[in-house]
Parts: structure tokens; sequence; C-alpha cells
């Protein structure tokens, strides 16, 4: 079974026209939920859905579905699903989402003109919300679609400006009826890209992703004492960011102590850090420090975790600062299914395209998707591994391959017998 | 020589009514250049010198000086000027500035009221400007009476609002004639609040301060590569705030260092710094920081510069990163006069009143003044070392012997025989 390289290119790069940017470098779009440009992605989408057929859906949150029911399939057994996202970051690339729900489109047409028989249905589906740009911290289509968040509680959510996610929706015509209801799928496939190197350093056009990493963000606050940066002598001052800059190193030797010990895939950031009163002459009175941790093994992260706490114990002892701790966030490693893997896997094989295993660092949609049925991640190499950017790039041949490994584990997912053509 | 301790306390408390503010602890007040509340502590200040029998004049940058003229005193002969300033912070206490400009006015009337006989004219001063908050960065009408600064230039300063300093001072009265040079001058004493616990912690009333620090300030910029927090290996990541951890951590230990083996009243400061793009889940790509550094002795100073850069250029070597370090602000320690010192001391021994030697890691309007004449700076404590703080306090029996004690000294350099009353 072939996929249409360039009918995927061609959808591609059609879908970056809704809110292009003018760059210097690259390619760029703002496609933010319910504005102009994500109306206009929309129906494209719909559009094109219905060329082939297949059968439009929009629910309450604005999710899209497009089914294919196959004469050969039995149209009440589970189908299988796949897609990601329309709507982009501000400036955001032409790839991240787009990608994956043309993709999946793409190998809806593939089996359609290759006459494979799937005995399930097929659904194509983008989410809405997925980069939580305008409404929301992000995955709020999904979060809706698993049941995890209300219908209700999700049209209530209002942007900076006070406008819900409903109105918008309603002013785009995108508010329709009911929910997407991702328990009713027998599989889920997303293709995205990488974000990252991994595929790009192996030279390998299709990643097959183990386990979506847990991520913890902490938050510590070091309590000082601000004072005149002159008249205050070094053994009278009680510096918030002197303490604060053993806590980033200690976070960050922390962090590669378990790459060395426990597992290779662990992280630990300290990203944001804000210095009170902040200026040049006063001595640093207080330091707000926000910390990311992942890893694909929950444990790793709660090393950690514990050792940022130890740390700032060491400086409240050492120091004479306060320190204080929580942990606002926090989202354990989400495996991904090992049958679906292995579809994938054999879909690369069957079409002579390499394969290979890595994890996500980054959240998508289908952590959502896990809570409710088998679900798989597929990877497009990142060049650079940079994205939210005009720059983000995945080379069309790399598009065209992780497509057909797509539509080959929808299709195995699906039933249809294409190992054997 | 006695001076009137009540007189002294009454004309603080009376000056601390113009720009009161409303506070749960302690009194402070909000006096910014050019505001009426800085008219009405002008007009004050004018009405008391007159009240006995001072000159006023008002140079073209509002720089007050009442000049007492005795009879005993040669008109020509080159005055003995004393003051500080009358301007505020905002949100400030009451005795950061009043009280060396009402100590100075007190030590005249102590020298009337007494009948010594000085053979020197006597200046009462209040610079413009010295805090720096609406109009350049502090000192400002010391700079022009010192000729580092003209009168024009300082004229045109403009505040955040585009008003000019000539405006503001010509809204409130106060834009005069002419300059105040204090190269006229035979000699200078300003009385202050320590700001630090030198003296409270040695239970001395007086201190006189035998250097005002040297000042550095270094700004360092350190560019690493903002990246994705979940997707970023850890050995793939060129983290800013990490080096500048590293960085902050070693300014403070080479002044630590500075302490133990060159020079106790070393200090280095961090006291600024600003992540970017400073979001908890990416890699921090810049660091912009500011760096206080400050020294009785300048090679103290430099020595914690070099720490600094040869910082800068270990991260660069370790961890890839791009510094860059510049040195915007250098000021070399300002010696006091020893003969005007001896002369503090002297008055202290002669009033009983004990003074300790102190340095001040402050600037003050006096910094500018050494340059051109023999000048002096004395102290008055800081219940804890609080200043710019509505809970700035100065006990007013330690107000009184300050003021004593620079009564006698200015009396002694204006050739009155006090000694031996």
């Amino acid at each position: 079974m072939e996929i249409d390289a360039d009918r995927l290119r061609r959808d591609i790069e059609r879908n970056a026209e809704h809110g292009e940017i003018e760059v210097d470098e690259g390619r760029g779009r703002t496609v933010l939920t319910g504005t102009d440009a994500n109306r206009a992605a929309r129906e494209m989408l719909v559009e094109r859905m219905e060329d082939v057929g297949l059968d439009v859906t929009v629910d309450a949150v604005g999710n899209v579905a497009g089914t294919w029911v196959p004469e050969s399939a039995d149209p009440d057994a589970a189908p299988v699903a796949a897609g990601s996202h329309v709507d982009s970051v501000p400036e955001g690339g032409i790839f991240d989402g787009p990608l994956g729900v043309y993709a999946a489109l793409e190998a809806v047409r593939a089996m359609q003109d290759a006459g494979v028989e799937p005995s399930r249905p097929l659904v194509v589906v983008s989410f809405t919300e997925e980069e939580g740009q305008r409404f929301a911290d992000g995955l709020l289509g999904s979060s809706v679609a698993v049941g995890e968040r209300s219908v209700e509680e999700a049209l209530a959510i209002k942007d900076e400006e006070g406008i819900s996610l409903e109105e918008s929706l309603e002013r785009i015509g995108f508010r329709g009826e009911g929910r997407l209801d991702a328990g009713d799928w027998e599989a889920w496939y997303e293709l995205h890209v990488e974000q990252d190197t991994q595929l790009e350093r192996e030279s390998v056009p299709v990643g097959v992703v183990t386990t979506i990493t847990g991520i913890t963000h902490c938050e510590a606050e070091i309590v000082g004492e601000a004072n005149h940066a002159g008249a205050t002598a070094m053994d009278e001052r009680t510096d918030a960011l002197a303490a604060a800059s053993e806590v980033v190193l200690d976070v960050e030797a922390a962090a590669n102590d378990v790459v060395e010990s426990e597992s290779e895939t662990a992280v630990g950031t300290v990203g944001s850090l804000s210095v009170s009163p902040n200026a040049t002459n006063v001595v640093p009175g207080k330091v707000e420090m926000g910390v990311d941790i992942r890893d694909v093994e929950y444990q790793s992260m709660q090393t950690i975790v514990e050792a940022t706490r130890s740390s700032l114990a060491i400086v409240e002892a050492d120091r004479g600062v306060e320190t204080s701790f929580s942990r606002p966030f926090d989202l354990e490693p989400t495996p991904m299914s090992e049958s679906l893997r292995a579809a994938a896997h054999r879909a690369g094989e069957e079409a002579g395209i390499r394969t290979m295993d890595l994890h996500s660092g980054a959240a998508h949609d289908t952590m959502h998707v896990a809570d409710v049925t088998e679900a798989a991640l597929l990877f497009a190499p990142s060049a650079d591994g940079i994205s939210h950017n005009p720059r983000e790039w995945t080379d069309w041949d790399d598009c065209a391959s992780a497509a057909r490994v797509l539509a080959g584990a929808m299709a195995e997912s699906a039933g249809a017998d294409v190992a054997g053509e």
C-alpha cells in the first residue's frame, strides 16, 4: 500500500497558508483556537474529509472527526482513530499538528486507493486547542474526549480578554454538538514531529514512542534579606540568589546523576528564576524558581524531586534562608500500547522504512487518549530539533515515510490484510 | 558648646511632615525633587535659615546654601560648609538627608548661642537630588557644585515623563542663579545615618568615616541555547542559568576570599539576574547579571572583578556558553580628610562622646566634594542598619550626640576656640 506523498505535501502546504506570517527564514503561522485562521484551517480539513467521503462531525468543544466506514467493515465495530491538531503556537511552524492530521487523512485515502478491506471503521481526528495558547494550558480537546474535563467546564474557559471557548467556537461556526468519545475507539495513533534530535542523529525517518515522560513542576521560594550591597558586610548577608544558585546547580547535578545511574532519559531543569528586588546594588532578598522534571520512569523523577528538596534544606541550614516548596503539577509517565508499537514497527519493516524506539519528552494529546484505549505516538524527524518556530522543518521524504508507516499500522489495527498484498 | 537637642528634633520631625506617607510601622516620607513635598521641605529650610540670620542663596540647579558671617570672621575667608540633602527615596525614612542638613544648621545656631568666635564664615548646604530617584542616578547637586557636571547638562536631565530638572525646579520656585562652588570651601562636613550596623554593634553614637568605598558595577551576559525542557537531554543542553549560577557563587566566593586575605571591608554582590525566556518548561537561553563590587582598597575591588571575569571564562570553556562582560561604572575609593577626621574625634573627646573609625559602603555627596576640598563624613547609628524605609530609625540621643560632634568639628575648622571654653 502506497501513500501519495505529493498529495500529503500539498495539504500541509495549503494548510500553512492559514494564519501565515512574514518571516525571514523558514515558514510560520499563527493559528489560535477560534480565530479566522483557525476557522479557515478547520474548513479546509472538513472539505478535504468530505472530498473522500468521510462523515464529518464536530463535537461541542470543536473536535473534528471524519469517519470512513468501508464496505468491508462492520459499521458497529469500534473504529481505529488517528490524528493530531491544526492549531499552532503564536509564530509556530507548519508541521506541528497538521502533519499528524493530514497524514491520518492520507492513510485513509491510501487505503481507499489501494482497495484494502478494513473490518473496522477509521476516524481522522483534529483535537481543539492542543497548544493551550488561548484557552487553558493545552491538550484541551483531548481532555474532553477522554472525559477528564466536562464539555461545560471546557466551554466556559475564557481567554485573557474574557472571551469563552464557547463564544469563540460559535463565532467561527465550530461549536458543534455532543462529545467525541475516545473511549469508543479500538485504537489511536498520532503522528507528530519529534521536536528533538534523536531521529536526526540516527538518520531514522520514523520513531515509535515507547513512553511519554511524566512531568512534575516544582515551585520553590527562597527568602533571604534584601540589604544595601555596599553597606552589608559579606558575613552579615543572607543572599537569596547565592542560595538559589546552589539549588540550580544541585538540580542539574541530580539529573545528571540519575542519567548516569538510573535512567538515561531523565531531565531536570530550573527554567524560571525571578529575583527581588533585582537591583544591582541590593543584596537579593527573595528568589522564586520553577523546576521542570521529566522521565519515562516515575521513580527517577522522584529521585530528582527529593534532591531538589534536600538542596533547599541544605541552603536553609547553611545560609539561614527560609525556603518553601510546592509541586503544583505531577503527571506520571504514560507508556504506549505494546501491540500498537509492534504494529508500527511491522508497518515500517513491510514498507522498507527504518523505525526506532524512542521516548517523548513533550506532552501530546495521546497522553490523554492512552487513558481510555490502546494508543501509540509516532515521530517524524525535526531538523535540529527546532519546533514552535518558523524554522521548524521536516523533510518531505520523511513526512511521506512516516505517513506510510502510520497508514500500515492503522490498516493492521483496522483488520485490513495489507501484509500479504 | 552645647547644642539644643530638642530644637534639632523639632526640625527633623517638622520636616518629616512634608511628603509624609501612611505606614503601619515607623515613619515615612516621599520627597522627590521638584514635587510639592520637595518645595515645602525647601521652603521650611530657607525659613529656618533666615530665622537665625543666614544669607540664603539658591543656585541654578536648586542647591540651597545659608551663610553665616560672624562678626569675628573675615568675610572673604574660605568658609566651612556642612550639610546633606532633604530629598528622599519613595517611601523613605525621615533621617536620611534631613539629619545632616538640620544638624549643620543646629551647629551654627549652637555657635551663635554659645558666642564662639569663628574666624571663617559657615555655610549650611542642602544639595539637590541626592537620591537620584527622579533625575539621573544620584548625587546630582553635588556633581554640579564640584564642576563634574555643567549646570546646563544638569538642568536638561529629564524624568521618566519627559519633564526636565529645570522645569521642575522653576515650578517650585527653586531654579536659582549661578553655581554653588564647593571648591571655594575651606572644609566640608556631612553627617548622615550609617545605613549599616557597625555603630550599633559597638554601641558607639558617632562614626568617623575613613574612606568611602569605591564602587564598580559590572554587567555580564551569558548566552546558551533555549530549548524544550522535556525534549532536550541533559548532555545536549547549554543552560545559561546553570552557568550563571556558577558565576554567582564564584563572585561570592571571591569576595569572601578577599575579606579573608586582603581587605575585610570588601563586598561583591550579584544583585540582579534576569533569565530568558524564563519559563519553567524551557531550558534557559540567556541570563543577564549585574554585579556590584566595593571596597576601601581599589586593588581588592580589582581582585573580585578579575575573579568574575575568570569565572565567565571558565563557564565558557566548560559549558559552551558565550559570555560578554562590561564595567559601565567604576569609582575609586574616596579617602576622607585626615585633618578633619582628627577634628571630629577631638570634638567627640571634648564633649565626652565616643567616636569610632569606620568606612562607608554607600555613596554620598561627600564623595564629590572630596574631589575639590578637604571633606569628612560622620555617621549616626541606624537601628538594625535599615534605611530607605519608613522603619529607618536613629535614636534622638544619638542624633544629638552626632550633631554635637559635628558642631565641635565645624567650629574647630572655622577657627573658633571652643576647646578652651
